[in-house]
């Protein structure tokens, strides 16, 4: 089993020194949440994540969910923690004290989320997809509704899920055949089939609330005839008490690669009550507001499992002798592998692309408080437009190396990452639904490019840039280097940029060819804008703690030797266009 | 289940076109092997790997081969199609006619371990090992060993494996434990434990015949004092009958994340008796023989692996509808998304890829004969060097991109990708061994950089590198856009060659840090070369078949546009060296 130390002093850098926006310092109600606060739950965080949850992760594996007699079951030992888990109030972290909820912001949730995703993915699917729900309730149902189900959410002891998927629209959910017929007394009657449901059915908690996209009966066909309906489990009484069942059953779980814990399952509405949230017709914007919050922590889940893919390369590393180095001292025997260029080369890798992406990722987490919580609405939605351009970035770009840094984790372990035992090749087969659920890394790209880069509030990646560029226009002396090397690849953003705004004008189809080139070329600068910021502190604060800024220094090093080269190769390889592409006969 | 249909047209197309190598058509014995010979065994290989072996896959992978009572069983359905297999004569493809092999050069076997790859590895691996020990037996045994084994190795009722690894010995053979203790009527007795052995123990053949490497108990210790054994697993009467069982267990089988119809076994050898093959204390040399012939066929694994996953993405991409495109002619549902600029680029890629692999294949199988077979000793020196030089290219690019491509399949294939049903996930999982064993990639590359690039006869890359100039200095019009681009990529080769030389004498952690990015650009360059030959024909002998030079033509357009640029990004990364990675302290 793959051992996993939450790294904590990593995560508190980061929220003592790279707390940096001004705007976010602003919001009253974070103006208490300290440091010794934020230490304490990151290390009770740690605490749960490597004693109790780390464990499941293979007993998810081994004795995957199951459906009997119409019954989903659980992995062994999954109830119990569960139950320590919302007892210790880890499912309302970030909820909102008014439904029970402990009002901690996304730059201390963020950082839980990524531990539990190091610990096992399975496990954590089981509450994720209850905050999902929670934040589309918040947003847009009725007061009463909010009332009624958010403290249970809150509590734990109801989770949610989000129901889009049918067996012919996953990408494209215009086509969805799920119909809502309208009642009398206000609510619907759903009917239809929803596949790849995330925690659709399961033993954990009382009752089950499903956010489902349907057609009302009397809606047009296409994306415009979506609404958004709260369907539960087991009907909800007047007094909030436990009623009937709904007519929603479960046809089948899936068999699947990896997070073997988690159940996936297809549903069956036949006539189930619902409740519409928001406007009718307009259930797909409701829908968004939670998804782009899922999908960065869909990014954050490849970052979790990153992590853990490291420590243990990195453990294993130091612990597994074979062949001798160049410079070895060994007059007798191998060397430990660690000493080895290759190995070391992999393993600066994997922690240069990690620590990167934390520290973007609380940039990012950073622009999302203010974009809910700033008092200011234009500040609220320039945050927010940052937050959609980089949305897709961070759900891509992190799940993508996610996938190089766990199939990289094999590599060092040799045979023995190719066989069970040791847990390793069970992170790739976790992290590979990543790239996929939530909207495919392909659509990510494909949102960023035609969607994100500029919209009403006018030109959203040059604000970008320029923010970049103003903040990383630093004097130090130490910095320069990095600086200059930094100004080369940002410049190719810009023109790449350029690039697609002007293609965009005249052949989408360049467009949407270089759309993946895109994403990874602007994530790799950005994580490269986020070790500067890393950077800076590191050069400024040396004296303070001198190892470990030294060891952020270095890291970063290897980044811009390394990593961020990657940059320019996208560039090189999207611009020769797409008339080849497009007029390829495929027979 | 994934389908599969073996790509003979493209096979007949190098067999025809791309036989230009001087020296092979030279060798007299293949003289008669004509193009309907090969279309013939071409056809037929292809039906039984559709037909026979393409089913096993599946039922390998969700019925492992299992241990019982110290006994393997392997999958269901495994014991019919091996004896259909033999029957037809199958494992004798390219054996000696002298032993009873059909004398096949490997510009056909080649073609048959590729298709035999795509339709089920773990099938594949149960006479894979045989012509590895064929090989080794062949070349380093004793006339009265060779008459004894072969006849019945190359008849498939005996099946061979490669005894190397220990639990403390992978890569660093020197550490070896396994003791061989000479007797007095010149056998030995072997006594120790080997992991990781491919087709170790099963119950397709009547005997097994071990190749083992292990230390006579007067030899020195590390690599210096490491002698051949041929082990079988029961000894073999005077009259070639079957005798008693041999010393040799199985401890266990591994449980593994893919291959799972392939029996990778712990044997333990018990004062088992042994023949000593070849010289004392040479044993590497001999196993090397084997070694590098079957990195190669590694390679050829990927290379089949990512065919058959291109093949279901292609037809799952035209099945599968989503989206609208940028010129979407539906005016209600969506398009198929193999109009999607980005599914086509990535369809390409592998296209592109695989064609370019399978050709450059086709060139290194011509050398390899030259190597064994021509006449002319300095002829097979030299095929022999530029052989030795692309085994570990082969092998790990191909294998490196046979991920990226199956990667990308499951991908295509979305959240159907990640479940079991459609038998996409399962390509990776089975190819993900092919960069581990042999050697892992990483070895290969120190291998390339260390011990390929020059060696007594002298400078090999340079005499390569001339062979392609020589050989790509065409003054055909259409051509000439290609070799523009290309001449900027071989001499980034160039240069980085005279990187790696340069730091060679000067600090061989450089080139150790490097050498993994050496070797991509050296595959990419030579995967383009490859490319040019093909485009060479392509324009030449265009009128007698359009429609299959326009598919080459464009599919090579898109090598050299999106592929090749990778080759400079390997050698910017590489070139910044290694002091910061060394002097690294990981905590």
């Amino acid at each position: 089993m793959p051992s996993y130390i939450a790294p904590v002093d990593d995560m508190m850098f980061l929220f003592e020194k790279l707390r940096d926006n001004k705007n976010y310092n602003e919001i009253e109600k974070y103006k208490e949440v300290s440091s010794d606060l934020v230490r304490n739950i990151l290390e009770e965080a740690a605490k749960i994540n490597q004693n109790l949850i780390l464990p499941l992760a293979k007993k998810g594996d081994e004795n995957p969910a199951v459906l009997e007699n119409g019954v989903v079951r659980t992995p062994p030992g999954y109830k119990e923690a569960y139950q320590k888990y919302i007892e210790d109030g880890w499912t309302s972290l970030s909820c909102d004290p008014k439904y029970g909820g402990q009002g901690m912001p996304k730059t201390v949730s963020a950082f839980f989320d990524e531990m539990l995703s190091s610990a096992s993915l399975s496990f954590k699917l089981y509450s994720e997809l209850s905050i999902g729900a929670y934040n589309c309730i918040n947003h847009h149902a009725t007061d009463e509704i909010k009332n009624k189900y958010l403290p249970k959410i809150v509590e734990g002891k109801w989770s949610g899920t989000m129901c889009l998927t049918e067996p012919v629209c996953g990408t494209d959910l215009g086509l969805l055949k799920t119909k809502a017929a309208p009642q009398s007394d206000g609510t619907f009657k759903l009917s239809g089939q929803k596949i790849f449901i995330t925690s659709g059915d399961h033993d954990l908690t009382e009752n089950i609330i499903h956010l489902v996209i349907a057609r009302a009966t009397d809606s047009p066909a296409g994306t415009k005839g979506i609404s958004l309906f709260l369907v539960p489990k087991f009907i909800v009484n007047e007094d909030g008490s436990i009623g009937p069942r709904n007519g929603i059953s479960t046809g089948s779980i899936e068999s699947k690669m990896g997070i073997k814990g988690s159940a996936t399952c297809v549903l069956n509405f036949d006539e189930a009550t619902g409740y519409m949230i928001g406007k009718k017709d307009k259930g797909l914007n409701a829908m968004f507001t939670m998804m782009n919050l899922e999908r960065i922590v869909v990014g954050i889940q490849g970052l979790g499992i990153s992590e853990i893919a490291y420590q243990n390369s990195l453990a294993y590393a130091k612990e597994r002798k074979q062949g001798k180095t160049n410079k070895t001292k060994s007059t007798n025997g191998a060397d430990f592998i660690i000493e080895h260029a290759d190995i070391r080369r992999l393993l600066l890798n994997m922690k240069s692309i990690i620590e990167g992406e934390r520290a973007l990722c609380f940039w990012l987490s950073q622009q999302t408080e203010v974009s809910l919580n700033h008092h200011d609405e234009k500040v609220r939605q320039e945050a927010s437009d940052f937050v959609s351009l980089m949305t897709p970035v961070v759900k891509s770009l992190f799940t993508d190396l996610g996938m190089e840094i766990t199939n990289d984790a094999m590599q060092i372990h040799g045979g023995y990452g190719y066989t069970k035992d040791q847990g390793i090749e069970q992170l790739y087969r976790d992290n590979r639904i990543t790239p996929i659920y939530e909207g495919t890394n392909s659509v990510q790209a494909a949102d960023l490019v035609f969607r994100k880069l500029s919209n009403k509030n006018g030109d959203i990646i040059n604000k970008y840039i320029d923010l970049i560029k103003t903040e990383t226009d630093l004097d130090n002396e130490k910095i320069k280097p990095f600086i200059k090397e930094f100004k080369d690849y940002l410049n190719i953003l810009v023109k790449f940029s350029e690039w697609i705004n002007e293609k965009t004008k005249t052949d989408r189809d360049d467009v949407s060819a270089a759309a993946n080139d895109y994403l990874k070329t602007l994530g790799f600068v950005s994580v490269a804008y986020a070790w500067i910021k890393v950077l800076d502190v590191s050069f400024k604060d040396y004296n303070e703690n001198k190892n470990f800024y030294d060891d952020k220094i270095n890291t970063a090093k290897f980044y811009f030797d390394k990593i961020l080269p990657r940059a320019e190769q996208h560039y090189k390889s999207a611009i020769s266009g797409s008339s080849n592409i497009m007029n390829f006969k495929f027979n």
